[in-house]
């Protein structure tokens, strides 16, 4: 039989998404599983884009251009300016997924080797990607205590090696929740500039923010930087439209676009049905965002206050996106998540956690820290908080050894 | 300004798609451009799939498992089996087209270095999902003047060394549109076996045989080989929905489905809406085929008989898809194809043709051929090598240089 390659053996497994096959099993044994693992929204994609799939004219579902139908990209270049981010048409690529657009990126600009420098926690997939491409994560830890804000310029540049060639954030953070400041975004922009890195800035959770006086700033707006930044955009969040599988990735580097261009050419196009939906949507009115981000603020209150009531959990209140990193009273989150799905129920429920050593580079960190993810409804994430105190007093209660994994 | 990768720089250009431009200036100037360049049938997408897309009843499009809908792969292993190919549900992983299911098979299976042996001429985009892989292709020449029969095992085996991990076949073939016999498979079979290789066949054309006497064999049905079967699929021009992006892998070995689906989950899912319609498709009659193929081979035996009557260019009669090599009697059908689009119109018309030369891997090969598809109505094909015919006559009246190329 023949091996698979070295690179699968090392490709890590989704912390989001690796428990699925316990959580199937427990739904089998009709058990309800509350997800608070995965950030699926249960918020409706807007009536427009729905619409337009209903009404869809077409007779063949026929390739599109390798970048994105040219309708889309320049109502997303609209877009974008409306919301003061520096764009045009031609600097658009349009990918399968925020997914693709970092695969592009990463293709186009890392070789084997090749260093990225990511600041810890980080969403996970970002290693999957690193190790797709080759190219080496550098982690550089941000702290639980500092509410992951972003560190030092100095820690940033003590990792600089001559395999350097990007640094790449999550802004607003999936999974901290933290929002970087313009200050912060033009330190790492000048950093960037200074050692002639790629600054790559995952942008697409920029419209969740919930206090009025935080802005989110674009590494697009960063003046000077055109040739060293790429941005790259998914609709899954932003129109709760996470299975439409598109996003885009942009860059005014037109050397970026062109080699991006070439990975696009080889899987032909993104999806046509879903980029009919995605060019419609960008006509959802204000009031869509208006009442969604209200309707997160409220579960987003409501997480953080329901958890800080059990004894032992440490949260801060994220500012941003629908994440938060959780510390439990727990020595590893692991093996806690698999007890959950596999051992454990109240009355007939469990809860589904993403433990966070997943979205750390640096072995050992976050064993007793999950993410969650706040996209249920209130009365639901109340009983998930619930569910996850009494889970935890039976846990604990099974004392001086690990609690046992029953098949 | 950071540099871009050198597999960036490395990355082919796709032979169908880098001559878009040119299209689009043509297009933009007032010309009509008859594209016998690319695979995108006319043919209409299946009603049931149109349908289902219409009515779908969704509030939130939301991410789906990153495996493919499990409704979706049980239909199609039933669709596989009626087809009497050997495939289970948890054999098939649904993949965003036949690129990704490529992209993970190799990812899955082959490290940077490894080497894939594939007969040239092959679809061109192998050549850039090895260099996204990191994998070495190593072709075995097949010749013009045999019909691109499967090269001699023998031809194969001259070309294994310690770091051939695969071989790669594209059964129905594009470009070449041969078929191949249960016997080549089977000695192929026996091949990899022998030296413990993955054979991976791409079989997204297996509907597409014009002889009634001609059956498709499929690497899924070689016994005693199915640890080493990898088989890729695809939607696209089965129900001519090349835009939905669904296509699958297929393999026994539960370690490369593993691993694959590592790959899965870090780019989360297939797109939601298009596997809804690729799943209502499988429910498209047999009429429908029927009525396709039947067309294909009206369109075939136009194009191959109009082109035989062009003094000086050669093709032999492909048996299977939709996709023949054409001998022109110019020396760079790469030079000849932009001088189509730039220089040439026949009363305001012009034809895309895609050169042979990027189907090889071999430099120097296949440098007077092109690869033309047959997927235009029956007169439009009569048109366009009309216009060929007469562009050739042009062309070659240009004697002793080079035709210049006008901007």
């Amino acid at each position: 039989m023949p091996n698979i390659s070295i690179r699968g053996k090392k490709m890590p497994q989704s912390p989001i998404r690796k428990l699925a096959p316990f959580a199937e099993i427990a739904i089998r044994k009709g058990l309800k599983v509350y997800h608070l693992n995965i950030g699926q929204p249960d918020i409706k994609s807007p009536e427009k884009a729905i619409e337009a799939i209903k009404n869809i004219n077409l007779d063949v579902i026929a390739y599109g251009p390798s970048e994105g139908n040219k309708s889309y990209r320049k109502k997303l270049a609209s877009f974008f300016r409306r919301q003061h981010v520096n764009v045009d048409t031609k600097d658009i690529m349009i990918t399968t997924g925020g997914s693709e657009a970092l695969l592009f990126a990463m293709g186009s600009i890392m070789d084997p080797g090749d260093e990225v420098i990511i600041p810890e926690p980080f969403y996970a997939n970002y290693s999957a990607f690193s190790e797709e491409s080759g190219a080496k994560v550098v982690p550089v830890t941000s702290s639980f205590e500092d509410g992951f804000a972003l560190p030092s310029i100095e820690m940033f540049e003590n990792l600089i090696t001559p395999r350097t060639k990007a640094i790449l954030i999550c802004n607003p953070s999936n999974p901290t929740g933290n929002l970087y400041s313009e200050q912060e975004i033009s330190q790492l922009g000048e950093l960037a500039k200074r050692h002639d890195l790629f600054l790559i800035a995952d942008e697409v959770y920029r419209e969740f923010i919930y206090n009025p006086e935080d802005i989110h700033y674009s590494v697009m707006n960063l003046v000077g930087l055109e040739q060293n930044v790429i941005m790259i955009d998914s609709v899954s969040k932003r129109y709760s439209m996470c299975g439409a599988r598109i996003g885009c990735m942009v860059t005014k580097n037109k050397e970026v676009i062109a080699t991006a261009m070439k990975f696009a050419q080889a899987r032909l196009c993104p999806p046509t049905i879903e980029q009919i939906a995605c060019e419609a949507a960008i006509d959802t009115p204000k009031s869509y965002f208006t009442k969604t981000i209200k309707e997160y603020k409220i579960r987003r209150d409501t997480l953080i206050s329901e958890l800080l009531k059990i004894e032992g959990i440490e949260v801060t209140l994220p500012k941003a996106a629908f994440y938060c990193i959780v510390q439990l009273p727990v020595k590893d989150t692991d093996h806690f998540a698999k007890w959950l799905l596999k051992n454990y129920e109240l009355e007939g429920e469990t809860v589904m956690i993403a433990p966070a050593a997943g979205f750390y580079s640096t072995p050992g960190m976050g064993k007793n820290q999950v993410r969650m993810a706040y996209v249920l409804k209130k009365e639901e994430l109340v009983r998930s908080v619930h569910i996850l105190k009494e889970a935890l007093k039976v846990y604990k209660a099974i004392k001086y050894k690990k609690p046992m994994l029953i098949d």
